[in-house]
């Protein structure tokens, strides 16, 4: 009997850091954990590569894969499609291996929905000062584009309640050792390893 | 605003390992984590250190502690009483310190009564083989307390599904990791933090 993987969904308002915590624990996780690739409708940026750091679809193709049922969550933002293919996550999870997904939080709270046993964990700013200097630091920001987007983050907090974790990106080293520590405990969680406990148990008699 | 500390208990059944993991467990944790001294009424051993191994108690102190509700869990075993001092607990917490329980399993769901928000863990063997070589390596065994401790723990596995977390003591030093993982997480876990969180955004406000 293979014990399931985890789907690990990193999520969290805009500014959290949720890119960088992905990227630095990625290093870290064992050959058992899958960073899941989503798919997308704009066109791909120098250096990125098809498969690798997204499906690259037609947006007619990512219509058609919503209308199959086949994005586990999706989402359109500024005006392209962005969504993460249901197929290989059910695949490489009844496989025992993990997959880690890094998402808005629209789209996390949309697997919650389908996986109801993913684990999703909510990545926030220290403070709501330090969120507001890291929008500022991109400086890509117009005063409008700013309030619209730290109005939105400050507003998304509220949707703490509907996550299993909440981990502070103080620093990125703390972070991504707490989210390795979710990520082993829920492993060992007995609600849900209970199945194949008791397997254990009868093999044992 | 404080975040309580937690309670967390280490058991399993006897040969598990407990004794090991809790004292290899010990120089990982933070000044914030505390070993719990027990009560006992048996003499005291060679070395051992009032306050420190256990606090040592008279029967009739003791049943006067069972009398009080001052025993947060107690059992008898060869004639003496063990038991978790409940004030000591209680007071921790309070301060924002976890608390590390290492007791026998009917212990640890006396403890999940009175503290149902406690972390309960379930050290295991690796497999009934490697418990019955335990039990046996301790060379203190006849054949009939032999039989009469394997069948025990043979029993108590099936209390399973009453526990928070299974780890499987297959090397101390990765059982170690995952006590520490669990922890970790706990602290994290958003059912356990809400009105902290809460605080929080209202601050924010």
């Amino acid at each position: 009997m293979v014990q399931k993987g985890l789907l690990i969904v990193l999520s969290g308002p805009s500014g959290a850091g949720k890119g960088t915590v992905c990227k630095a624990l990625m290093p870290h996780v064992t050959d058992n954990t899958k960073l899941s690739v989503s798919c997308t409708t704009r066109n791909p940026r120098e250096g990125e590569i098809e498969g690798v750091n997204y499906f690259f679809k037609s947006k007619d193709e990512f219509r058609q894969l919503i209308e199959e049922d086949q994005m586990l969550e999706w989402a359109e933002v500024y005006g392209n499609y962005y969504g993460t293919p249901r197929r290989y996550v059910e695949e490489t999870l009844v496989k025992g291996h993990n997959v880690f997904l890094e998402i808005e939080m629209q789209g996390a709270l949309q697997v919650r929905k389908k996986f109801p046993d993913c684990v999703l964990i909510f990545l926030v700013p220290p403070s709501l000062d330090e969120l507001k200097s890291r929008i500022l630091g991109r400086g890509s920001e117009t005063e409008e584009t700013f309030n619209l987007r730290f109005g939105a983050a400050a507003d998304e907090m509220k949707y703490i309640s509907q996550y299993d974790y909440v981990v502070v990106n103080d620093q990125v080293e703390t972070a991504v050792e707490k989210v390795r520590a979710i990520m082993q405990a829920e492993l060992c969680s007995v609600a849900r390893n209970l199945e194949y406990y008791n397997s254990l148990i009868q093999e044992g008699k």
